[in-house]
């Protein structure tokens, strides 16, 4: 049983969800674990992660949406707004979405069904730079 | 360490909660692993996983009213429509819950709370067979 | 590869967060395992878990309040009432947020981000005493 650690740096310019998919795949590719856990973690409480569909373009558009409008960015409706009108939603979308994503890998591929995508889900507004950490473990 | 691989099937007839502890143990108990992680992924972004109470079903109905109402099925609100009026609200409902689950086993036993079952939520109209990949890892 | 089990018990008197990264993090440095996985599992359905933000107490403050409004306690709205007026609103943000964590260990160190703690959501009224389930996998 061997352990590889891994980081993945995403670039993210707004709110939506960016697909890291093909990252991730071409990271384990490379690895030689042929079977194995793949535990991935967001190290930020204000973007999390999502597995979702791939297809369709409108339903990452539609997510996105929903969100907004169930957790308002509204100054008045929170103790926590130093750090804009958008942290504190983000807080909370990230509570209602996940930290952390743990898969699996059989003869070298990521178990995930034919229209599941793996997705950073940005909640803040303005440029930055986001770190998933990759841990693989397996043989 | 040693790592097993399984799928169960599970038939669906519309919205709400099922229920598959049963099957994940009887399976888990035929296995030779006493102690270990078990990863379960739905291969899927229309159906979701959530541990949740096992002794009322009350508590499995007003849980599926909650999310009904909370991600209605009013395509105005949405751009994803094609696929019916329970897609993108399925969507979301997948997004709010979870796709994958990561149990520990101890002596052969998966270790869940005196009240905790493990849960499939169906979130379509129409029936379905959901695939529910099983990973164990362990000794 | 060894693996090794263990259990916190929190006590909550009231709705809110708890944060247990101190006492996750003290447990980890004790044991004999470098790298490896640690799965965290709350053994309750009325109380979750959640990673959030260290820094601002109001995140706390905030993340409990948005979760009471999304989740009205009123019984009137749901058939599982026979446990009081919090218990069907915590099943519910139960499954809005996570029975579950899965983190990495790597160099002993609990793979979390600077801003990043563990908590335990607690969505009951009355005080409770709460197990959450540590099993670490590595070596």
């Amino acid at each position: 049983m061997e352990q590889i650690f891994h980081e993945i740096k995403l670039n993210t310019n707004g709110q939506g969800l960016y697909d890291f998919t093909d990252q991730t795949i071409s990271w384990v590719n490379k690895q030689k674990i042929n079977n194995g856990i793949l535990n991935i973690n967001i190290l930020h409480t204000s973007a999390s992660l999502i597995i979702q569909e791939n297809a369709d373009p409108d339903v990452l558009h539609d997510l996105n949406c929903f969100f907004n409008k169930l957790v308002p960015m509204d100054n008045k409706i929170y103790q926590h707004t130093t750090e804009g009108k958008d942290d504190m939603p983000a807080h909370i979308k990230s509570a209602l979405t996940n930290s952390q994503i743990t898969l699996s890998i059989k003869n070298k591929k990521l178990m995930l069904g034919t229209w599941q995508g793996l997705y950073l889900f940005e909640h803040r507004i303005e440029n930055h730079t986001r770190t998933l950490s990759h841990h693989l473990i397996g043989d």
